[in-house]
């Protein structure tokens, strides 16, 4: 953590002036502002500002002096630069789950990882080798729900801010989703909206397409639709098999996520309806 | 035309040896290839071929000894390197049918642009001043089969050998579709399979994606559904409106509709069920 | 134009509360900002600003308002919505100014295209087609300063806001470049700082490159070392002759070069020593 | 391995029926190729072929039947189907060696990393956690000569068939390049020949570029100007400051390596003159 970096996001409806009021406080307070973005979709009239600087300022009594001059119901967060905690889920594909380890290991994602849970025991030698916990939760001879919660009694164990789905091949519930909104994010291999759920890279194969992609997004109860954060394509051509496809595809994928991962904890995410602004 | 340059083109069944029947045949003509491509697709066992030479024997004859060695069915050709006829359909947007304008102008593309027909008189002070007839068929207040009808005498007016749908903003019947099948190119403004059908920028901006794209494909019954010859892909944003979207997709539309037409008139593009083999 | 929408920039040493000013001073004339973007260079202490928004003030006095606010030195324009006048120049290729002139004519470019000067005939019956006048000012035969001279009379003639080098094959002098300071826009066949000078692709072919790309500058006296605006690049293989490269990459060029004049049009490139900050 | 798979080679100057000649001892073995791709150069007049079959017939003969009909000097390898040897240089950055090491644990790559070599400890703790063996050759208080030797030493007790310089920071001698010549596959971190040498990023910040890139080659005895294997280049701004572009190049950088190793291992990868043919 760098002592006194915070980075402040700002969403409320728009109103003449936001811009002004918002920086008139930061400038009483003697604040050296390092960046700032705004931004105003006009369809939803919906304001969103993230500005980075130091302060030596209590960050909840900013917050309420911001609040004080923002329309009801604006909704303003301080973050201080620090790492923030996350759980993995994946299932038994090295290459997302183990692009995050590299990056830890090299110091760099500004994350915690505190546990990786997986319904199957493939990835739990490397998962340990990284000094990581792993917890094998399998669903075979399970039934849905109870797996479910099993998963979801190990991650409360850990308190993370993210859930990241780093190929987690299984769907979550919908309470399951509803107890993390906006706070799980899952990599799918495919440029959504194209080849929305199973074997996307099959999908592709058969229709004959000349691009492929990967999609990190907010898991939200409808599957593959929540509000997308980051795409990426890659070209194929006619000699590809669906086998040579997911071959390549993991590269744009484990990268896709990395880079919506490095968004998120960076709080340039917010959410617009089902969309996201990234300041 | 360069005088005896020739592209060979084949397509049938796999067998062990074809590659080499068919270079016995060019080399006991003495035919000194220039570039020679093969692929196999394993899942339908289809063997495609294609090979540049120079050639001064009668190319039909050359088809027929060729045909001679290969299994029953097979697909020969022996295109002359010289310009193709096209007719080029549009509505109203000048971007992809200005860049085919000025490709043509700087003899920058491999086909004789014959006329271009469009149910809107918007492009025509453009496409006269080409010099190349321009013919405005109006779809208003007519039934749809009877300006199909016009449209397809007046194409067969021209004998083209493809028809180029640049930004044509109608759908053609089966039996259009039908009478010059492979024949039709057309280019539509997403990443099939995404956002098939109409507005597709509007969907893309709805579904907030990160990516927009565009796909040039051969037109079948199905809509937007033919074989893809290519795609691709540029960045979005959350600051982009439809519009902006519609105005950045303008780039690449024009870009892959004049890309994939080079390759099909350098006999590039083969058909292979309802996928393309490029070579 | 559309009545009342102004484009503000600034440019000026950073201090504290410099946004906070800014904004005052709009928020107090009830402007309605539509887009606001600012950036501090840390390694000069520069701050940049862009604001769009709607004002019935007379923009000079809005100017001086802001300058009387801002540290010594600042640099405030207020840009009205219009199309800014241009001169383009070009010698024999087509790609680049064909794509601007159909840009123009399907209204797709922020720009008055005033008129066409080339050292060549060859584009002279496709410039007049679109009504633009065409003048055609040879170097042969000539000396080197007197062709420029002629030039510049020319140039003179139209005052024009920008000087675009769509492919003007000639190297300016420094005195032309001065007068023009940060007003000529080059488009260079490569991906800067690779390949300064002539014949790139060759340059390209020779060293075997897998990428080729396009660079859009501001020209400045030194050769190709001007501010980059814009930049792309495409793949590229061994198939690749060094003609082949230059016939791909006319593709880039064309957009790289419409890219960064649209961003120049649009008020969104500001000079930061010898690079650009685009807002 | 998979029994009997092999990859044939073949690098000639070219002769009119190459192709018929090398297929028609490949059918009167009754192989069955599964693909198969020749290439041209008109410049240096060399052929170029790779073709993989099934075979139960032994190499060396097949090598030596073919080379009975191809011109003198003809260069013809049958490759098995497996994993090929390599070892590693590194210095102290996680993210190239991390990326190969999660391919190698992930089946995901045609190697056998048999150790890694580093003049820095840094990467010891995560190269042993992969059970590899690590080599720590420190170049501080040491005469270079004699510390390339050691490297060599250690190289040389491994026998490995490439060595992959993933961002070894030092640059090797001659004598060093020549013994392993055309086995050494480095990565530098710029769109070469853009940024030869020292911190490409600074340099790259410093000019002020739109695209940013990485490169890899085989190493010669010119710094940075070896045969180019792969190269990709990614979109920077005028926020990143070397350090973002280090941070940002970091993603292209491991993904270059890893591909062009990729083909290098799959026998794709063939030398011409100071270029690769990729077939």
């Amino acid at each position: 953590m760098e002592e006194n970096h915070y980075t402040l996001t700002v969403k409320c409806y728009d109103e003449l002036g936001l811009v002004y009021r918002i920086t008139k406080i930061l400038f009483e307070h003697h604040l050296n502002v390092l960046t700032n973005s705004e931004y105003v979709d006009r369809e939803s009239n919906m304001f969103f500002m993230r500005s980075e600087f130091f302060s030596n300022i209590d960050p909840k009594q900013l917050e309420t002096l911001l609040l004080s001059v923002l329309p009801t119901g604006a909704v303003v967060n301080m973050f201080p630069k620090k790492k923030k905690p996350i759980v993995i889920l994946a299932t038994k594909e090295y290459h997302c789950l183990g692009d995050l380890l590299i990056r830890y290991e090299g110091k760099d994602i500004q994350a915690e990882i505190l546990a990786v849970i997986s319904n199957h025991p493939t990835l739990e030698e490397m998962v340990t080798r990284f000094k990581i916990p792993f917890h094998y939760i399998s669903h075979e001879n399970k039934e849905r729900n109870l797996q479910e919660r099993e998963i979801l009694e190990c991650i409360q164990m850990y308190k993370p801010e993210y859930i990241i789905l780093a190929k987690y091949m299984r769907i979550l519930s919908s309470q399951f989703v509803e107890s993390y909104k906006h706070k799980i994010i899952n990599i799918h291999h495919s440029f959504l909206p194209a080849f929305i759920g199973a074997s996307p890279y099959k999908q592709a194969y058969t229709r004959g397409v000349k691009i492929i992609g990967a999609t990190a997004h907010f898991v939200t109860e409808s599957l593959d639709d929540g509000p997308i954060i980051y795409q990426s394509t890659i070209p194929v051509n006619h000699t590809h098999s669906a086998e040579d496809m997911a071959k390549l595809g993991r590269d744009i994928e484990k990268l896709v996520l990395a880079k919506s991962l490095e968004l998120v904890l960076d709080n340039q995410v917010m959410i617009n309806g089902n969309k996201t602004v990234i300041l």
